[in-house]
């Protein structure tokens, strides 16, 4: 996607947009995950991870994301915004993506070793979670992984 | 305590600045969850919940106090220091402590309805976990209940 292209409404093309952020996040030597947060078909927020450039270890692209939407609307809470991320959501990222009462949370790639969506602690299943959203994961995950896998084998090149 | 005394160096005195600070939260109307953030004897960081004045769902307690001391260090990491909070800390409060590699963390009140380290998800027990700090539990445990019990009751009054 170009930079003066909108993402066409739907899945895929939020998905798309949050695989760039992915890449941007990797051109920053950050490790690329994106996201992007939307309601009724608009963005309101796009980042990718920023852990390093803010020296923060809560700047994950999810987290972001969420915390500029709720500012802009002036609310904790946003139950009628869908999160697309390029990887399953960490503990952090899910219980955070519960307080803020997100509907639809769409993600790429599964995440065995820090995931906690469907690996992990499998949070939404847990009884100590008391808001869930709708899960579905799988999309581009393809491209979502080999991003990640391409950061990895460059750092240890 | 009151505003110009240090709190005496050791764990004691620091609980007692983070149930100050999760007084003042409650004061704010937040929910009454204090922090410190110590390194070598001294505060980095000290703050109450600010959901709802920040309009942020991830702005805990642990997290403002994680945050500003990573911010002033120039690192996402914190790993030579020691976390002091009233209140379990959550599933996203218990991940991000792991991520900044958190040495040391003593807390209050037990939460068997959200917390994630003895309650819950039991985070750092887990496979997905990569680092955990050592936990002391307990600390001026009936000061920190009480405080939210209180703070519900009244709500609900």
């Amino acid at each position: 996607m170009t930079g003066n292209e909108s993402p066409v409404p739907g899945s895929g093309g939020f998905m798309d947009l949050a695989l760039e952020e992915a890449r941007a996040a990797a051109a920053r030597g950050e490790v690329p995950v994106g996201a992007v947060l939307v309601r009724g078909g608009e963005i309101l927020a796009a980042d990718g991870n920023r852990t390093l450039e803010l020296s923060d270890p809560t700047a994950h692209a999810e987290i972001l994301v969420m915390r500029r939407a709720a500012a802009t609307l002036g609310s904790q809470r946003l139950p009628d915004c869908d999160l697309y991320v390029t990887l399953e959501p960490c503990p952090m990222c899910a219980a955070a993506i519960s307080f803020a009462r997100i509907r639809r949370l769409y993600f790429g790639a599964s995440d065995p070793k820090g995931g906690a969506v469907e690996n992990g602690v499998r949070f939404y299943s847990q009884p100590t979670c008391h808001h869930a959203p709708e899960v579905y994961s799988g999309l581009a995950e393809r491209d979502a992984a080999d991003l990640l896998r391409g950061f990895f084998r460059d750092r240890r090149g």
